[in-house]
């Protein structure tokens, strides 16, 4: 039937389908053998940009673990390199430029690049799609493709800092020492963010969502002033489809990560879902937030941990089961294996477990 | 007059002194050409265990930027090695393990460690004491030095992963995969710190404080359960001084972290301090928070912030003024120096603010 829609885009409109979703964030990713196979020879970016490659490797945990939708396999730094940017991922390091953006005449060099040809992402996505549309999920015909984008603030910090840092002091200085400059910076970003996600949309992604890795070490009033407004002009860049807007430590900016134009808001694990939902005043879709430490902490704690969260989460009007933060790359595919099918099992609303109770 | 108390002391009482106090945390470190001169051709760990090294080192910020405190210079990994547990502190990245506790085997093997003899801390801490007895802050003859200590999940998260991670997943998926183990590893770490505490205090310390910067990552649930009371311990390990209890993104932790046996609580950077007090009940007083981001955005800037943070400030009944995380080593060692003199200038209290403007 396909007029029947996933769960997924149920729970992201609010609604509260019989079977909850379920997904986790990196899924796509080290933790699977047959992703170290499809990877083999290839840096990440190069991984990233081989269209059937990066299709193989998006579909690779629906086919596992029968997850109620695919996340679009790249990474954050792909648009950047498809504008130009001298960008490589450094293995147990993470993205490191040859060339920081530091100064005002920096910035001027980088906002000169055009967002650059998406077309091995079309691609891709295209292929990927092919796939999921003969995968079910719970009563549909076909599985969801979540589209992907980091969020100007954390493609910033990077830039800035020009390698991974702990507390983007760089960046944060830069914000308020040159507001024109980080002006130009982020509304640069939020364009090649934009486009990014648009091109997906375009494929056949379903949903998108804006992942802001390091808005957890933003004061309040400098993501309010200095972030936001960009990271909603990257969501309003699409239309047609929920939107899904995720950072970490984000407990005390949690309504503003909202109002940047999500339809949806991820949680991290830090943050119990009820008093999440309570902080957004009950009218958000909720995703999340198993923690990703219990996945090693054996069976019994985590599948009590994880009833805890579905139970949490009933207070929201829908509910993306999904980890707190990525899956760790020593995660045994097994237990993700075992986690979905428990969460498939357990009751979808409040009301089903009531019901199911009596 | 050596019956004035500082005004550290009077703010760590929950008093207004006539001058707010300042300090910096790792304000004894590389940001200053002194200190990278006393460090020439030592390891950090000689450098800590070396008594007239340890004691220039954490007298020469007091000398330069006329803080009203000194912090006793060492490293959260002292108390481990005077334990004689093999580890080194590895340039660029942190504790470095030979072996990571990983099983019950390893915790049985490190908990059979005695705490060791805390000598070359206590000859530092003296040598230091004999030099702030002279140096005055406010109306006080002298400048309190204050005891450091790394909290007990803290010491545990780098000795469970036996290097600096970022989400300490290993520790965390201990705490709830051998809790018996876990319970053995805290306490033996609130042990050494608690030692390292009590050691510095019968040397004549004036205050402590206990530093967990990783409790951040924790959810609330987990430190309340598994963490504070290890805390507590080692806080509880002294007496007869004021105890400061410090975490980096502990926003949804402060009651608990207060409730750990403190008599004052740090905050980071990112909850204002308004929000701190209201969180706490209006009756703690509170060290913090200016942004360190914030050193590098230029004079302008930084006082606008730093106004801020003491006008938010008014609202707790005590204020030390700090900054909301370390001093990043890239600081200009005269912008603090500029920094102390500014706050030193401004109003101790809403009171003295009032009538000045009256």
């Amino acid at each position: 039937m396909t007029t029947t829609v996933p769960p997924l885009l149920e729970a992201l409109a609010g609604r509260r389908p019989r079977r909850l979703p379920v997904w986790f964030m990196r899924q796509a990713g080290r933790s699977l053998p047959e992703y170290r196979a499809a990877r083999e020879g290839l840096t990440m970016l190069e991984s990233c940009l081989r269209p059937q490659v990066a299709a193989e490797i998006t579909v690779q945990p629906v086919r596992r673990h029968r997850v109620d939708a695919a996340i679009f396999f790249s990474d954050i730094m792909v648009p950047l390199r498809l504008a130009g940017v001298a960008v490589e991922i450094s293995p147990g390091i993470g993205p490191v430029f040859e060339k920081p953006v530091r100064s005002a005449d920096d910035v001027r060099e980088l906002v000169a690049h055009e967002p650059g040809d998406p077309q091995p992402v079309v691609e891709a996505v295209r292929l990927a799609r092919a796939e999921l549309d003969g995968v079910p999920s719970g009563d549909a015909s076909w599985t969801p493709l979540i589209g992907f984008a980091g969020a100007p603030f954390t493609l910033a910090a990077y830039l800035v800092e020009g390698k991974p840092s702990r507390d983007h002091l760089a960046a944060r200085a830069l914000m308020h020492a040159d507001p024109a400059s980080w002006d130009a910076l982020l509304g640069w970003c939020a364009r090649v963010s934009g486009a990014f996600l648009r091109a997906q949309v375009e494929a056949g992604a379903a949903a998108v969502q804006l992942f802001d890795s390091w808005a957890g070490s933003l004061r309040r009033d400098d993501y309010v002033a200095h972030v936001a407004p960009y990271s909603k002009a990257a969501l309003d860049a699409v239309s047609g489809v929920p939107k899904i807007h995720f950072g970490t430590g984000t407990g005390h900016l949690l309504p503003d990560v909202r109002d940047a134009g999500a339809d949806a808001v991820g949680v991290d694990y830090r943050t119990p879902l009820d008093e999440a939902n309570r902080l957004l005043g009950g009218a958000t879709p909720l995703q999340g937030n198993v923690d990703p430490a219990m996945l090693a902490a054996g069976w019994d704690a985590l599948s009590a941990h994880a009833r805890d969260v579905v139970t949490r989460g009933y207070a929201a009007p829908g509910h993306v089961v999904n980890l707190g933060h990525g899956v760790p790359e020593t995660t045994d595919p097994d237990v993700l294996t075992r986690l979905v099918e428990l969460v498939h099992a357990l009751p979808g609303s409040a009301k089903s477990a009531a019901e199911g109770a009596a």
